[in-house]
């Protein structure tokens, strides 16, 4: 309860208490106990999150909610879902998959990571492309205020405009300004099929041009991705997946739909990747075949961390047309700070995620490793991008929220943090 | 100026002043003076409001932003617009067609309403079905502050999770926390072929449960929109459009795809239909056919405008399982209080827009059209739903707020307002 999947140095204290609760009322009880005394409480799910998010800083409760784990209810006429926070992803989209539904947020990890974490971050995926990140479907949340009280934010219809959206000033907000115990969350039909076509590129632009081409031919893949030849090798040692490595970029484009569609789209798509400077073009065959190299890209963060003690993953975004710039200055800072880089990253949004394997007890690469983190930051920046895209600031971004967001903007965040949580108990320290 | 497409009786009083804005600079020069001499100041474009939000409750200073109409930009690798608020939403939908992509938000007056006003209201459409509301299409927005600042909120990348969503905090809140002067867009790729599916039902629990059907047999239409045989009557003599008005209502479908995804879908939905209790499936030929059936429906506030004086238009959404004993309920409430009732909607969505022709001048007739609209708010709530799907809360609904959402939600949204708005000179009156 020290730690979570960002592995970093923080100055962090060990909780004091963790207390697994299985009620709203539990919640409320703790809420009201912590307010009493001013005492920080920390909401928690799988621990899987990358910034640091839900370790504590200051000690504290931690609220464990991975015993408040129920699908509440899966409605097909309205198309929704309500669940507690501890429920893992991966059943929910498992469950609502059986009833033709789908529920889209797919960040890498979510046979493990939960509803709560993925609320608290606005969690997205390679699904997000086609279909948004998970402010997009959070339809309306029941929300233990810092005193504890319980207020049901937004409305379960799949529209509303009733004032100020304070439903999504909740999501991403990582757990500082109230604590979820309930959410209804927007489901959508489910596509009867699903393609994936992959192709290898040298140059990254090639890559990207030809993703513009697509896009604008009246083709709208669920996900495009990408993984660099550094990632691709990593992978293949780790699950001998057999993924070619003599190029410089794999681009993996999914598509979905009925299958006369399927087809028509992987026509377009190959015959755009045909005339491109593609290296080599291949259709996965079959579903298991598709999910092999899917899980080949998912495993890239386990895979790095085979290099050495640890890994960071990062997440930075720049819009599309910078992306080419963005992959050369990593690869140039890497080698400028001598640090084994895997990239790989949801292409389609500018979204990269570099992994970097390193020795974090190793000061020298530790210190590298933060001078080359200010210089990607600094990057995405000035190219029209930003700090994070779906991992959250935390603890590991806050120092850089300033000059990111301006003086102004950040001022307004910490009076509305004041608003909700006057104590300053909810988890404290996290984004500021 | 004093007056909008709400054409209620409200407590207004006429704008002292109408500025023609056409930069950032005259905004923040205009409002740099409201904010020293405590003037309320309103931003308007094209005035098509429907509650009431871009009248002056209190006098001031309009801000007339039809003169600040420009598209800046269309970046076809990014998939984003960037325009400036007086832009009209129909002249931005049909650039970015010519390029290939496309703006989902379709307010039903989008021909003349601009993307300020949908920004504000957080308008949705008919195509708010598939593609969502103007929400889940705005990637960062400059604002113009009570104090005359201009601040850069959100990312022009498609995702970003950097502290808490000030854009979205600002997108439904009808120029009361600071006025966009400029918008940086999402589009997607543009769908090939569109398919208008049509059919007759004497049961709206039928129509409704077909819908659920095709939504749990892999479809995803664009829109579910639905007309009732009053509202049928009154557009056929307005327009001589031929629809049947022997059924008690007409489901509209449409579908988007590729041609040979057209064919499939159409298949499974007209099956569907035919299963049912549909009493007459009818398949728009041609697109001029389909556009021709839209028109009449878009036409339905017009043409119910004809019956009498006036016409009040209203929004409200509850859970599509809730539509049928919503619509009964409308029904007999009309009858109640004698008002000519035209029902359509985005029956996809949950969404009803009752149109009530009447004589607003008739204090009778109003004090009925109040209750009536009472009665209607109070049993939408109760079926889990609310009183504004896509209009917002403006003049015309801010006494209902604090019933729908509480009293702690309504302090949370008014503290809000005191951060951005100390002295309340941002559309005052309006949501509160």
């Amino acid at each position: 309860y020290a730690t979570d999947a960002s592995n970093i140095k923080f100055d962090f204290k060990t909780p004091e208490v963790v207390v697994f609760v299985e009620t709203i009322e539990d919640v409320q009880n703790v809420v009201k106990y912590a307010n009493l005394h001013e005492i920080p409480i920390i909401a928690r799910g799988a621990g899987t999150n990358m910034v640091g998010s839900c370790v504590s800083s200051f000690g504290g409760i931690v609220l464990n909610f991975t015993k408040m784990n129920k699908i509440l209810d899966i409605n097909t006429t309205n198309m929704s879902a309500t669940v507690q926070p501890g429920v893992v992803l991966g059943d929910l989209k498992s469950e609502v998959d059986k009833l033709g539904l789908f529920y889209p947020p797919d960040p890498s990890n979510y046979v493990v990571s939960t509803i709560g974490g993925s609320i608290a971050q606005s969690s997205g995926g390679a699904q997000a492309f086609k279909y948004g990140t998970t402010k997009d479907y959070v339809l309306s949340l029941k929300v233990v205020t810092a005193d504890g009280n319980l207020l049901t934010l937004g409305s379960e219809t799949s529209k509303e405009s009733v004032g100020y959206h304070l439903s999504q000033l909740i999501v991403g907000s990582e757990g500082t300004l109230g604590i979820v115990v309930e959410a209804t969350l927007k489901l959508i039909p489910k596509q009867k099929e699903k393609k994936l076509v992959v192709a290898y590129f040298n140059n990254i632009s090639d890559a990207v041009n030809s993703v513009t081409r697509i896009l604008t031919s009246n083709v709208f893949p669920v996900s495009i991705d990408f993984m660099d030849k550094n990632s691709i090798s990593t992978v293949n040692s780790f699950l001998n997946c057999g993924l070619k490595s003599e190029y410089n970029f794999l681009l993996m484009i999914e598509l979905d739909g009925c299958e006369k569609s399927i087809d028509n789209q992987t026509e377009v798509v190959k015959k755009i990747l045909d005339e491109s400077s593609s290296n080599e073009v291949m259709i996965a065959r079959t579903d298991i075949e598709a999910e092999l190299i899917w899980k080949a890209r998912r495993a890239s963060f386990a895979a790095t961390a085979k290099l050495a003690p640890d890994v960071v993953s990062d997440d930075i975004i720049v819009p599309r047309d910078r992306v080419a710039e963005m992959v050369s200055k990593c690869y140039e800072i890497a080698d400028k700070y001598s640090l084994k880089l895997c990239l790989i990253g949801h292409i389609g949004d500018g979204n990269l995620h570099p992994q970097i394997a390193l020795n974090l007890d190793n000061d020298y690469e530790y210190r590298n490793y933060v001078q080359a983190r200010d210089e990607m930051y600094s990057y995405a920046i000035i190219l029209g991008g930003t700090i994070s895209a779906e991992h959250g600031i935390g603890l590991e971004k806050k120092d850089y929220l300033e000059s990111t967001i301006g003086k102004e903007s950040l001022e307004y965040m910490k009076a509305i943090k004041k608003i909700f949580d006057p104590k300053n108990i909810l988890n404290p320290g996290k984004i500021f």
